[in-house]
């Protein structure tokens, strides 16, 4: 008999696993970090061995079309893999309040050291405001001893300003406390649209470090239909099509 | 000595039960739930087993006419009945933010499962925004294989969209993780007004579900007297009275 | 070494008391409850025996005129007095959220437990919008019984609507939970000036019901001023002397 | 395994302490105490000795130029000296609610306690609103016997009215009810700009006060930076340059 007035890890899978990577990728920027996390998820049939409930998400529940209802959570993913099992933590939200992210991230990161998490990864956007050629992705690590290590997988470090909000700069943060190293990946990306090219970028740097091949032929369809709409976007914005963004458009970002 | 730091429970009756189903009915849309439940006690004759008190809801006391003040609060009233007995949740209000929902819920999940609750059904409305005839009632359950049992009583599943906020829904939700299997039921309404005859509806469907046998036609002259509102707000919608539907009209909204 | 996580109640004198009353005086409706408070505390010279330092009251410390600073706090002070002691309940201010309000008043309760209170007595304003001649004093008590008992003091019964906010309902509401008998006596007030000559009705009511007797000879002259202040107001609403209430005037409202 | 759920104290340095004078100088009005602060732990090469983090802080981690991230925090530095050794606080930011900050300075103060805090300063301004030309410095303490004791060193006494809000002086207030004899020293400051002049003022008094002296040149350069700035304000807020005074200039408060 549990008062949910916590966060609670529901585990669905306690078996071992082997020193694994967390790679993160909740809703955010772009939704670059989400897409690129899901896709890994997809691609990889990675099988889900935790729930995470929250009283901090909201007091909700969604209402599918086959008449069941189910609960506002985020979820990790196993992926069995060589030396390093891929532990991919997704999920339809993050906590809005500093309390509640730092506890819900606490929480993330007792699971992880319970399940021997070596490193940690997270994934996000990285807002421009301006639209790009082939995004880039940036980097930012715990440790300035990583900074090496990382560049020869075309991440770039230095160029990136300001702060990361949310669970992709407090995962790193609070995992350095505890010891566990860590990078946020960050793909380029306007800001203003959803966007699975930036998403694209940054798995391919991604599964050079990890050492893991996943096709990113799904991606390029919706990569494709994300550019249309960000051509569109700056069209408007060069005036080419008069007045202001369609409110409709605007709904897409998320 | 508690200071109330949390959501309390005060049994009034420590009484077992049979099995009982929870039947929720707190304030929510069109207040259909809520009718629909405090009909069922009236009816039933049922007796008051425990209130509940929490620093959630408002810091307030009602004074009642006859010099006596009160708290706000939820309560429990119990019917004995058949294989199950019903335990019905009323209230004067809900939780607002979603830390409090989620602590209320699960106090309240606490005390069902100390009660030995077999099933949950929540009562609510599903808003349309629109006038219809005999509103429908709506479904979603915890688990895939309650669709089939519920639709033989006319209950409908794929038709509601979107989320359900609030107790409604968490109940249900927090109930599976609890293995407590559940359905939300939801009467078709407006949303802009108080809707006693989508509380009619909800109680027809209802009372076949747990097999028993409420007198409807108390709640026939108020569902008339919202019918007629409903009409007036459609016809004013519709311009043929002119003007936008008045604020005392509103008023009436809760 | 305690982080001040919970309101907290430093007991300055640890005497034995006398099966005390409570009579609560916080800021609130026309400062009436306080103003009555404060009042018995300086005729009564009542010794101060507690201090109630609270994470919910304002994160501020008051600077004072001969260069010493003091917190934000609560204060209980006694008066020793037949069968019944008399505690007093005073401060500079009350909690603001429900959540808060909640705790702090069962911390204040936790206390008069200890301290044996057997009957609880809160003081406030109850607003009428309107100027009143003697002003009124209103009741509601936390048990039905009390009605008559407390009639023949001259408190009004029955003529009191709404709902009452803060310590003065939530210490009778909570009070009655802990099986501590309780009235709220409302000084009938307009609400929007602070009004010592509803806190001398007040006074009038409470000397005869505790059996003490205070001179009421220095609210006189703040009554008066009051009344002056309230006459103006009048004036003004009634076009008399032209234009809004100046926000001068306005500012005197707390 | 300790998920963020209080502000928590990481000590990187746990040598016994020579019963220091606390100086806090975290962010506030025209960040007079800060600066002050910042420049003492420069001059004095203090050595940083605890880190605090804090889920009251923002969620957010800070992008450095070097490709590394940190949290937010508050930082206490250490300056072995004579009979009293000096512990600084400093930091990022301060908790913005009531509850966050009486629950930081909390903590705060048993970090104290524990290492044998005899006496508190706190550091801030004292917001005037005019321009001025040597910042005097006003003093506010928790025992009437302090004033006479810091009036030869030049701080004025009575003449600063209303409330401090935040560290600087709750850590004098709760410290006091925790036996912490301590002072809040604020530099007369618009408080409308950042005014390292009234943070000069301000240290050469404190200097007298703990028999330390300090470089105070550094201070020069950005005290007159401040004064051109001021003066600007000034002569806009007269009218000679006509127009409201830039946003960009008033971007620079903060």
């Amino acid at each position: 008999m549990i008062p949910m007035l916590e966060t609670t890890i529901v585990e669905l899978d306690k078996a071992k696993m082997k020193s694994p990577i967390l790679i993160e990728g909740l809703p955010g920027i772009g939704l670059v970090g989400k897409i690129a996390a899901n896709h890994l998820i997809a691609e990889l049939k990675a099988k889900k061995v935790a729930e995470i409930y929250s009283p901090h998400f909201p007091h909700q529940v969604l209402m599918q079309k086959n008449g069941v209802m189910r609960m506002i959570k985020n979820k990790f993913y196993l992926v069995p893999h060589k030396k390093h099992d891929l532990l991919i933590l997704v999920g339809d939200v993050q906590a809005v309040t500093s309390e509640a992210q730092y506890e819900v991230t606490g929480k993330m990161l007792d699971y992880c050291q319970k399940k021997g998490v070596s490193n940690i990864i997270t994934l996000g956007g990285y807002g421009t405001g301006k639209m790009q050629g082939v995004p880039r992705v940036f980097g930012i690590v715990s440790n300035k001893v990583l900074v090496e290590s990382y560049k020869k997988y075309g991440v770039i470090f230095g160029e990136s300003r300001g702060s990361i909000i949310g669970a992709a700069g407090l995962l790193i943060g609070m995992g350095k406390i505890r010891k566990m190293p860590g990078i946020c990946l960050m793909g380029e990306t306007h800001g203003g649209f959803v966007d699975p090219k930036s998403a694209q970028s940054l798995l391919e740097v991604l599964c050079k470090i990890v050492e893991i091949k996943v096709d990113l032929k799904k991606l390029d369809k919706r990569a494709k239909d994300s550019e249309k709409f960000a051509k569109k976007l700056e069209a408007e914005a060069m005036g080419k099509m008069g007045g202001a963004p369609g409110k409709h458009d605007l709904s897409y970002i998320r």
